[in-house]
């Protein structure tokens, strides 16, 4: 809550949190900007996915996803707890929507990062959410991150290469696109945009007509 | 101009420079803040309004307003040669069009401190441009703002602040608004601000586009 004193009465500027979507193609260094990003900004709320897939080696329930069994999943399908979702091979994966909105309520941002099916999912309920594309500097480096990763076969990384030139394309349906060449300067890039939105006369539009 | 390399061809990001208007009633501290601007990002280039009147003590011509004649003027009016122009009691001020137009050619972004009835002008022909509001903290310091100046007669600052009530109306028509409780908070608004209408989509989508 922002106070505005000394207008013609006490002016309550009503903190709305702001739903930050950041996304893009897998190995364009979305995970690693969000890390960043929360690390700077402890305010920022994260928002953690469900998942019906096994916990990796050195994963945490309830740090990397909330590691749930399919029956519990589906049940969260059936109630419509879930801003978005996926089925990936036999497993699901998800946002459950009761932290997100709570947050929001509350007046806290809360980071979404999220692959870009899902934050078009979540774009056709949340208008009023930034929408951050985050692109590798080019194709070539995007090939070479997928590799580095040296957790996938040669098969899945040439099939995620083919999806990420495809997912591409969709940047145009978001707010922004970030060019991640440097991750200090893409995270000020997403830090820029967060700070920026909250100024949008939009979004501070009734406060303002409520001074007179 | 930035290069993405390695893309199926070399991309060339045109790099558009952005028009900055920023704007608000008399007393908002408007000017404080592009001043600091200016000096923090010296790669902004400032837009210098002309004017009819007679400079006051200490301004200088070219710096604070280019000094021209009347005659002059009304010959800029004719060849269509101003963004916007208003003509206060029997003097003109306005702003020469050339020197805007040939930076944003350039990519250079470019600065406008103008009143709110010129900024609205300028939105008619520069949809694309970034519209800022500056708005005091409350009404009472803007007051004070205008009473600090000790420039003008009390009749003029009861005009001043009666104009200004009316103008924070205006604040709609903006794209932002920034609340000046602090310059460097307000001016840390306004460079984030700019960084991330960088960022939008909208602006980089034709080069986004071409990589495909």
């Amino acid at each position: 809550m922002k106070v505005i004193r000394g207008m013609k009465e006490e002016i309550i500027m009503e903190k709305k949190g702001l739903l930050i979507v950041v996304s893009g193609p897998s190995g364009a260094g979305k995970g690693t900007i969000c890390k960043t990003l929360a690390r700077l900004n402890p305010d920022i709320k994260i928002s953690i996915s469900a998942t019906t897939r096994e916990p990796r080696r050195g994963e945490t329930d309830g740090e990397n996803y909330y590691f749930i069994s399919k029956g519990n999943f589906e049940g969260m399908l059936q109630e419509n707890a879930l801003l978005e979702y996926a089925k990936v091979y036999d497993n699901y994966y998800g946002t459950p929507k009761k932290y997100v909105l709570e947050n929001l309520e509350k007046g806290n941002d809360i980071l979404l990062e999220i692959d870009i099916a899902g934050a078009l999912q979540v774009k056709e309920k949340f208008q009023d959410g930034v929408f951050i594309f985050i692109l590798p500097p080019s194709l070539e480096e995007l090939k070479n991150r997928i590799v580095g990763r040296g957790t996938e076969s040669e098969k899945d990384i040439e099939k995620r290469y083919g999806c990420a030139i495809e997912e591409i394309e969709q940047v145009i349906k978001y707010d922004y696109a970030v060019v991640n060449d440097d991750i200090e300067r893409a995270t000020k890039d997403v830090e820029a945009i967060i700070r920026a939105e909250k100024c949008k006369v939009t979004r501070v539009q009734d406060n303002i007509k409520s001074i007179f």
